[in-house]
C-alpha cells in the first residue's frame, strides 16, 4: 500500500524556513559568483546505500522554492525500496539554484529515508507476526508531522501526534491521582467520544486493575520477553499490548513473538542514522 | 571554558514552536484530567548514561513558556560532564504544567546533550594534536543554530553556519567555472573582506593549484590516512587542512595525527545518538 | 469540576493578532488624544444578561498585552453561572490601556461565554438522561481551539479537533469506497491505535452492517426522534450514539430520552448568540 | 453594484492558517486512508436556503491551497441572490482534495454569506428610506477583514476597521476630559486631515454642544424611536447621524423612518446565523 | 504637548525582528569571545548634534530583549530637544547584552530622530502660518508605522496610513472614471461615513470642478508658489489645501504664506538623514 | 559584471509585508471605487533622473503578488545605468493591481535604487585606485539583506551581515578584554576556520600591535588623510584596511589615493536619498 503524501500546505513552511536558515542573509555566495547565470546542470539523487524512500516531496519542494524553472522527474516516489546506486529522481534546471538547494534537500531526504528504512528493517524482521511498529512523541523539535509521516512510509504506524489526541496515563498520573482506578476515572470523564486510554503498567498488579478497568490500551513498561509473553497472555485480546524500549531488528523478533500487538520505538526519530543520499551529475 | 549562551531571543521561537507542535488544540488531555489543578511537584533532570550537558536553557525555557510558576535550580549548567545518575537541574512548580513540558523539554535537551556528548568524546581521543572538530551544514532543518551551538558546547568548532557566510568551492563550481583557478578568481572578485575561501580538492594536482591560488583553507576529499599525511606536508602551514567523513573517537587519532588542522563530520549533527536523561520524581 | 483552563502559551498568538487587527498602524487615536497620559481607571467586566462565563483568561492577557501595568481582580472565573449585574473581575489601571483594550477583550469574553452559556442550557435541558452535548468541527476559522474549550466550560465534550484526530466515515467515503465494508477496512488498516472509527449512517441497513463490523461510534444521520430510539435499541451498547443538528434546550430533552449517547450541535459554534458583558465604571 | 473582491494576498493567510488549523498534524485520515489516490470528484456548493453568497473567494482558495489541480467554476459570485438549491459554484479535482478541503471552505463561506444575507433583509427592509445599514468592531477575533467584506457584499457599508482610523468619542472619554468641548477639540488637534470625528451623544443638551462643535458625525445612543426623530430634525443635515443596537429587517423600518443616515448593528457580526450551504455530489 | 508612545505590542514585533536579523545563527560572536560573561557596563546615549528624539522606546526594547536585566534612566524622552552632547538616557547591565543590542537600537533610533528632527525644523520654520507639515506613504518597507510616529514626535501629522483608510484620487483614477465628477460620485457611494475624500488637481480648471462637488480635501499639484496662494484664495475655506513636494526650512515659509493648509513631504520618510547619536561608555 | 539576483524567496516575505502594510484592513479603497473592474492598464517605470537600477525584483513582485495577472517586461534590469527618462519596464495588467501595487513598489525600487546609485558614484570617482566601497551594519531594520545586495548592485562590497559572519574588535572590547593581545587571543580561540579578525585601531601603536598580531584586517578610526597614508605604508600589504566615515564621491578620491583597500560608509545605508522613478502611463 502507498502511503499519502502529506497536503505541500503542511510541508511548505518548513521547506521554506530551512531553505532560508541556510541561505543567511546573501544566499549562495560560492555559487553565485562561480557559476555562470544561464548555466544549465542536470543531476540525480542516488541512493549510496539500501533502503526506503521518505521525504521526496520535501526534497523537490527545496528545489522549486529555490527555483520554479528547476523541474524533476521522479524514478522511486516515497515507499520505494532503494538499492545501492538507484537513482530516485532527476533533477534538470539552473545550475545556481540546483546548487543552492542541494543540501537542504538532502538533509530532508537523508533523514527522514533514514527513518523510514529504519523502521522498515524492523518491520520485516517481526513478518508474520501480529506486533506493528510504532514511534513516539520523542521527535525533532518542529519536524514530527515529517518524522511520523516517514515512520508510514517505512511500514510504521503512529502513536500520538501530541499530548492532545490521545490519554496515556504514566506512573506520575497514577501517583497525582492516588491510584489507577480514579487516575481513570477522571480522564474518562473528562474526554471526548473519539479518544482511547492507555495506561502505562510495571507489574502483574497494575496490569490486572487496568484490565478490570477496560483501557484501550496497555503500556508493558520495563518488562522482560518472558513477563510479556506472560502479560499478553494475561490480557488476552481485552485491550491492545505495547512493548517499548529500543527495538532493533535483532531484538524485534523475539519481542515480537511474545503476541504484543505494537513495538513502540523513540530511537527510531531521536537517534536514528541518515541514510546516505547523493546528488550526482548526470 | 565556557561556550557563551545563545540570547533567549534566538531560541524562544525554536522552543515556543516546539511546545505547540505538542500541544496541539487541545493541550495535555491527560495531565488536565488526572492531575488535581492545585497539586505541586519537584523532579530532576538526570543523567541516565555519562555525557556532556547542552541545551538546559531551551529545556528550562520550555517549563517556563508553559508555566512562569515553574522554577529551576540549576546544578549542572551547559558544558558539564556528567556521570550516570547526575542532577542535571531541579525543577519545581505547579505539577501539570511541569508534566506538560516534560517532553518538548527532554527533545531538546536529549538530542542536544548528544551532540555535545559526541564531540567531546572525539574531542578528548585527539587531545594533544593540532586538529579541532568541526561540523557541517547536515543538520536537522530548523535546529541548525542549536545544533551548533551544542557542537560548541561539546569542545567543537563551527563550520559555515550558511551558505552565505564562506566560500566553498566544490568539484561541481570547478567543473561549471572551467577549473580552479577561474573559481578562485570568481569568487575573490566578488566577496567582502571578511569572507574566506575554502577549496576541496581530490588529488595533489589540485592541492598544489589550490596553494598556488593562496585559499584559505583546503578540504581534503576521500583521501586515505597517508595522502592526507603527504597533504599537510605539502601545504606546509600555507592553508587550514580539513580532513572530513565519519569521525568516530576511535578512528579520530590516526586523522589528526596527519597533522590536519579540522576534522569535519556530518554525523555529529545528522545521525547522532540521544544522551539518555530523565525527569524524576523528587 | 473546574474546567482547566488552556496554557496562555496557546491563546497569546490569538490575543495578540486580535489586538494588532484593532490597533492597526496608529493605535487608539481616539483615547490617546482626549485621555491624559497619567490617568488611572478603574472598571468591572458586568454581565448584562445571565449566563456561563468563558473566555475571561483571554479577554485579562488582552488587557495585559495593552499594559502590563492594568491588573485585574476576578471574582467569576471560566464556568462560573452568572446572573444579570454580576461583577466578573475588577480591571484597573492607565486609562488609555484599558479603553485601548477593551473592544477586544470584550469580543473574546462575550463571544466565548455565548458558547458556554448556550452549552450550558442544553446541559441542563438533557440532565439526568445519559446523553452528553458535543461540538463539531463548524468552528470560527482560527477559533477552534477557543471555542472548543468554551463547549467544555459549558458542560459539553469535544467532537474530533480536526481532520487527524480521529475518523469519521461518511457517505462519501463509502461511496468512493465501494462500500462500509471496504471503507472501515481500509481506515482500520491505516490508523493509529488511539485512534477511534466513528461511521455515518442513513438507515438501519447501514446502521446493522456497522455493527458487524464493530465501530467505535455510530452517527445517526437524520432520523426521527422514533427512528433514533429504535436505532439505539438496536446498537444496544455496541458502540457510542450520535445524533446531529440543531439542538435547542427545547428540542433536546426528547432527542436525549431515545438514549443516545451524545447530541452534537454546529450551532454552537457557527451561529451561537454573543452573551452580553459590558465593562463598567467603577 | 458588485463589491470589489480583496486580493487574494489579504485572505490567503487566514485561508491558510484555518486549513492548518484542520489538518492539525497528521491530515484528513479519514480520506487518506478510504478514498483511491487516483480518484476524482464533481461536488457542487449549493444553497440549502434563500441568502446572498459572499465569501466565495475564501472557499474556493481553501480547495487550492489543499491541491492546485481542484478546479472551480463559479455560477454565482459574491453578491449573488440565492434561492434554496441554487447552485454557486462546481468544484471538481482529486476526490481526496476536495473532501479535506470541505469543511474549512464551507466555514468561511456559509459564516460570510450569512452576514451578507442578513444585512441584506434589512437593506431591503428600509429601501427607500435615506438610510445605510453599518457594522461595528464587534467582530471575530482575526476575521474583521471578511467580516467588513462580507457586510459591504450585504448592500452595507463599514464603520471603522479599528482604533485608529477613525475618532469615535463615547462617554468615557468624555469624562476623562472633562466635558465634550475639551474632548473634541484635544481631538482635533491631534488627528490628521482625512480623520473625521463622531461623537456619541445620550441627551439632547449633549446633541446641541456637539453640534456646536461641528463634529462629523453624531451616535445616537439609547434613544427612543420618538427621541431619534426628534434628534434628527434638530441635527438637520448638519452632521451625519448614526442609532445603533440590534437592528432586525421588523425593527430596522421605524427607525430608518426617523430619517437617521445610518442604522449600526454589531449583531451583523458576533451574534449572525451561518447561511447553509452544503456540498453535494455531482 | 507629548505624542502618545506606541503600544510596546506595536513595536515589538519590528525590534525583535531587527535583532534576529543581526544576531543571524550564531549571536555575537565578537562580544560572546572577547567580553567576560560576568562583566558589567554603563553607557549613555548621547546626542552628537543638535535634533530631537524620537524612538527611545524601540532602542531601549532592543537591549531588554536582548537581556532582560539590562536597565534604563530615561532623561530626555520622545520629543525632547536636543544639544549637543545631552544625554539621552543611561543603559546599565551586562556588557555582552549592551554590546549585542547597541547597533539595532541606534539604528531605530538615529533613524527616526532623523524624521523627527528634520520635520521638528519645517514645523519652526513655519510658525505662525496656519500650515500643518504632513507626511506621505513613501515610507521605508516594513517601518511606516514607526516612522508615521516619528512624524508626529517631530511635530508634524499623518496623512493616509494606508490604502484603506482615506481616499486620494489622483490623475490615474480621474481618466480611468472618465472625470472627476463620476471619480468623486462613485467613491462617495462606497466608502464609510467616517472615510474622507481628497482630490488632486493640476488646475484651477479641477479645482472649481472638485469645489463644487464639496470634497474634505484639495492636493494642489505641481503649482508655483504664486499659483498655490491664487488656489487657496478661490477655495476660501471650503476644503483643505495640501500643497506637496520636497519641503525644507528654507522652502517652507514662501509656501505656508500662501495659506495652505498643509505642505506634505515623502523626504521625510524616504530620504532623511540620520541624527548622530551614540553610545558612549559612562 | 551583473550581481546575481536574490532568489525570490528572500524577498517575497519583505514584499508581502510591505503590501499588507499598505492594504490594510480593506485594500485600496480609492481605486475600488472607482476604476472599473475589468479596466487593463499599460504603465513603465520611468527615471526621472540619472542612477543605478536596484529592486527592480521586489518592485515587480509586487504587482505580481497584488494580481498575477500583471505582467512586465523589462528593459533594464538591475545594474543598468539609468538617464533621465530611460524606462525600466512597461507595466501591463488590470488596472486596479497596477494602481493598488504602485506605491509599494515604488518605495523599493526608489530607495534601492538610490543607494545603488550613490553607491556607484563613489565607486565611479575612486576609479583606478586600489579601494573598494563597502556598507556597514547601519541599515534600516528589515532591509538589511536587500539594502546590501543594493550596494552590490552599484559596484561595493559588503562589510559583515550581521554580529555573526565576522569579528570586529572595537574600542570597547579592548577595554573589557584589558588590552588588544587578549581581545585578539580570546577571538582567534572561539571562532570557526572561515572566520576573519578585523581590529579597530585609533592610533599607531595600536597599529603596531594589531599587526604584530596577524589581524585580518584594521579599521582606521578617526584618522587624517595623512595619517592614514602613513598608516598602509606601515601596514605595508599585511592586513586589509578599512577607513570609514561619510564618502562622498567629492572625498573619496582623496581617502583612496591614501592606498586604502576598503571605503566604508553607514551614510549609503541610513541616510541615502532615494532615486526618483514614477509610473507613467503608457
Amino acid at each position: 500500500m502507498t502511503v499519502p503524501p502529506l497536503p505541500a500546505l503542511m510541508i511548505e513552511p518548513t521547506v521554506r524556513a530551512a531553505l532560508l536558515e541556510d541561505l543567511g542573509r546573501a544566499g549562495d555566495i560560492t555559487s553565485d559568483a562561480i557559476v555562470p547565470a544561464g548555466m544549465h546542470a542536470k543531476a540525480a539523487l542516488v541512493a549510496r546505500q539500501p533502503g526506503v524512500v521518505a521525504g521526496l516531496d520535501a526534497a523537490l519542494l527545496a528545489f522549486r522554492l529555490i527555483d520554479p524553472a528547476i523541474k524533476a522527474e521522479v524514478a522511486r516516489p516515497d515507499g520505494s525500496k532503494l538499492a545501492r546506486g538507484d537513482e530516485i529522481a532527476l533533477i534538470s534546471g539552473p545550475a545556481r539554484g540546483i546548487l543552492a538547494a542541494e543540501r537542504v534537500a538532502l538533509n530532508f531526504l537523508c533523514h527522514l529515508s533514514g527513518i523510514a528504512s529504519a523502521t522498515h528493517s524492523i518491520v520485516e524482521a517481526i513478518k508474520g507476526t501480529r506486533a506493528r511498529v510504532i514511534c513516539t512523541r520523542k521527535t525533532m523539535p518542529g519536524l514530527r508531522t515529517l518524522q511520523k509521516y516517514a515512520i508510514r512510509v517505512g511500514g510504521g504506524f503512529n502513536h500520538r501526534f501530541g499530548l492532545d489526541d490521545g490519554v496515556l496515563i504514566k506512573d506520575n498520573h497514577i501517583a497525582f491521582a492516588g491510584g489507577i482506578k480514579p487516575a481513570v476515572a477522571r480522564a474518562r470523564a473528562a474526554i471526548g467520544h473519539l479518544v482511547k486510554i492507555e495506561l502505562e503498567v510495571e507489574n502483574f498488579a497494575q496490569l490486572e486493575e487496568a484490565l478490570a478497568l477496560g483501557v484501550d490500551a496497555i503500556l508493558l513498561d520495563n518488562m522482560s520477553v518472558e513477563e510479556m509473553r506472560r502479560a499478553v497472555a494475561l490480557v488476552a485480546g481485552r485491550a491492545v499490548t505495547e512493548a517499548s524500549g529500543r527495538i532493533t531488528p535483532q531484538s524485534a523478533p523475539a519481542v515480537a513473538a511474545t503476541g504484543v500487538d505494537l513495538l513502540s520505538s523513540g530511537w527510531l526519530t531521536h537517534s536514528v542514522t541518515t541514510l546516505d543520499i547523493g546528488l550526482d551529475d548526470r
